[in-house]
């Protein structure tokens, strides 16, 4: 933690200043939990009661947010600035530029300007990385691996061949990016053979993906309702969350969201914008339309309407499921009360 | 990708080849998504329509379909000799055979004909490796471990103490196979010990397991259900997904089939051919019968029958859960109307 | 395996022995396995019938369990005595201490006493490593990372930056500790922007963490009833198994235990001895009292009380959701009898 003036962590992230600049920040924190030294942040009047018995040092809040004369910065996303505060009170430093002596290079590997490769790092034939990315110990990229700029691969990750990063992307320890699908099919003896998942796999820029994660490759040939392309592919800003499994000749469209232990099997359309809730599951070849709410544990066997928030197993609308399941919880009863009925109406039991 | 003739590929894959061995395949694809260049493959009369309306530039077929002349490779199993293809077209070279100067070996280790061994792999004293078995990089194996012939170990793969391989076996990147099972027991004063997990894990011949799956050892005197033998066991042709759980003393039988993220509990037996979709579980001590079929999202918590085909939680027949989901659906409907006929009938009503 | 006399058994466990001390133990097993070679353990009355009919040589028993003159060890606690037998006679030699010569340590590492660090570790500035600490091989520790005396991490573990371990930890191997939350928010132009997560995750005394789990780190400000603490914390002897997800903030009081594939989202706080079953998931926020037992597959939305036994989704109190189970198979039948009813009294169908 490195304490800084009010004043001087406005001009670091350029914002406007009220109240008096010489305020020293030491630390962040939530409205609630402040002390005179913290800087916190309100997204809105939602929060006006918060602020009001709150007891940071200074506030970033939105432009027209009335402080009483607090000290603030004033932001038109204030919580997105409260992010780059932390860079700015909690700096940690990256590795240096440069190639460790540990490093196993193959041959024709291209490096971008100041790209930093951690300790025992192993580097396949024609990979390439781009300028300012960093990976950190223990990495290892296949032969045609490529990745763009400024990335952050942690350590332990594993990109198989012909892997393709974008731009800044950032990938947690221990992920596992083009694997072999899941794919196999039988000789004429009955036996089994594995079909060859050799598609590369595609992520596109600003992607996250989160500790322990797999994302398989595919195969040509690998069926995809109306699409000849079969590679799995991630689109632009598609955040992925701890120990989620992504099938072979997945779609995921431009920020989506897969929160963790999240399955999707092969062959599967998820829309731009999707959220996907914890351990959901989603079968082959289901399509997700763009902007879908997918809430925690659904079993999505069947496609998803643009829009729609579903839940449960089989996915429902929201608030049909939390009927659903309150009134699960009278079915005992409920079976009682019918066979009370029949006895008085004489209607033969179905017991 | 590598072009060729479609004579040459009938020479390498030992196929009759018909019409124009002089054709060129320059890719491999599904029958509605290729183009003249594709090779693609049909595999029986269900498809012919989608044969007829197919662009392909050849077709992997059976013994006795009509290809109305169009350049054809017949075989009795047109997909797995797809796959085949794929190795040709898109052939993948493997490490060469010899042990990289980075790697680690302790006292004792066997390493048959042709090992490959790759950059900063450490393994432990007394494992032996068989002939023409490659490890990529960073492979770590504990002291014991015995890895049969012809096998493929990706990078990062983890085996611990004696875990044993068979041949043609294939683990994918991450996979931990032999950490210590999850059992524990209380000491007079009531705080909890670890109990050793010592019984080596056994993988048989032609397994796959997925990236960042674990299989985890048992400890003797681990109860299993009227057997002696407490070991975790893979039987033949087993294949697991990626993060997949596989607990301490399980038991599978040849050619079962687990997918992604689902979970076994201990001293479960998994019989012959079963297949587990993606993200069901199976309790302590369950026995599931040789050719069951265990849906996706199942939750398994007693004993299945031989050949029987469930899904849901409590697992049910198929049809009966697809049912039961329909009319759950309409469960705080039928309340209503149970709750009208009461009074209709001066019943009491049990709200 | 390594044969040891009773009587010298007697002795290495500090217990009591009665009957022959040259019996000859070769191997462990239990009550109904064992053989004349094994010793096996009873833990009391309730296994007397098995006693009676068990071949064991020899018998870890209860102090006043009558056995009727076999020999026997005496031990208020028999299964963990058990345990402790097996360390005896399965011995596993740790690697010997000393810093192997292919570790790299970053500047300013504090080793203690008798250390081990394995092949290809990669520990950073500041680090610090307790007494007769282990690291196998490939362990990375990013900078400030702190473990305490007595533990061990296997191969291939990641911990990232300032994290800390206690004493007598147990790590299985790909285990990612300290990855950064699943956290973002919107930029003003609509963008996600990463909120950092630099609060050290905080791990107590006696935990073990499963192979390929991972546990995240939460952010300044991060938001938890109440709490103004907001790191991610693990009390002491927390039991975790493997391919866990323990979110950003998470707080696990003493002695909890969580089964493979659990997920706990970020902030919710998981009191002492709490029980969670595998695939179990819990939501945000959630706060689950002391001494629960939830079930393996329930998804917890909303707080559980302290003690409660539940199941299901919504989570039930475990009688009622064996009984709505059961129910629930009857739902498709009970839709056609009320509909049966509706006609005979003239009631308008809901259908």
């Amino acid at each position: 933690m490195k304490p800084v003036q009010l004043g001087k962590l406005a001009v670091e992230l350029d914002l406007e200043c009220e109240g008096d600049p010489a305020v020293e920040v030491r630390g962040l924190a939530g409205l609630r939990d402040a002390s005179p030294q913290d800087l916190s942040f309100v997204t809105g009047e939602r929060y006006r009661k918060d602020f009001e018995l709150s007891g940071a040092g200074a506030y970033l809040v939105p432009p027209d947010f009335d402080t009483d004369g607090r000290p603030c910065l004033r932001t038109r996303a204030p919580y997105a600035d409260f992010a780059r505060a932390i860079e700015v009170l909690h700096p940690r430093s990256k590795p240096a530029p440069g190639v460790h002596e540990t490093a196993v290079l193959g041959g024709g590997v291209a490096l971008g300007k100041d790209v930093s490769v951690g300790p025992y790092c192993v580097i396949g034939t024609g990979a390439s990385i781009g300028d300012r990315t960093c990976l950190h110990a223990q990495v290892v990229l296949y032969p045609g691996v490529r990745i763009g700029v400024d990335c952050e691969i942690h350590s332990g990750v594993h990109l198989r061949d012909d892997v393709t990063l974008g731009d800044r992307c950032v990938i947690q320890s221990g992920a596992v990016i083009g694997g072999e699908g899941f794919g196999f099919t039988f000789r004429a003896d009955g036996t089994r053979i594995r079909v060859p998942h050799r598609c590369p796999v595609e992520i596109g820029d600003d992607c996250e993906i989160g500790a322990n994660s797999t994302i398989d490759a595919s195969h040509p040939g690998h069926p995809r309702r109306g699409h000849p392309e079969v590679r799995t592919r991630l689109g632009n800003g598609v955040k992925v969350d701890n120990l989620v499994q992504i099938g072979h000749g997945t779609d995921i469209g431009d920020g989506a969201m897969l929160c963790a232990l999240v399955g999707l099997a092969g062959s599967s359309e998820v829309g731009r914008g999707v959220y996907i809730g914890g351990q959901a599951g989603v079968a082959d070849g289901v399509r997700i339309g763009p902007g879908a709410l997918i809430g925690g544990g659904t079993g999505v066997a069947g496609d998803i309407e643009a829009g729609a928030q579903v839940l449960g197993y089989p996915p429902m609308e929201r608030r049909l499921w939390w009927r659903v399941m309150a009134a699960s919880k009278r079915l005992p009863q409920l079976l009682r009360r019918v066979r009370e009925i029949e006895k008085k109406v004489d209607v033969a039991s179905g017991d």
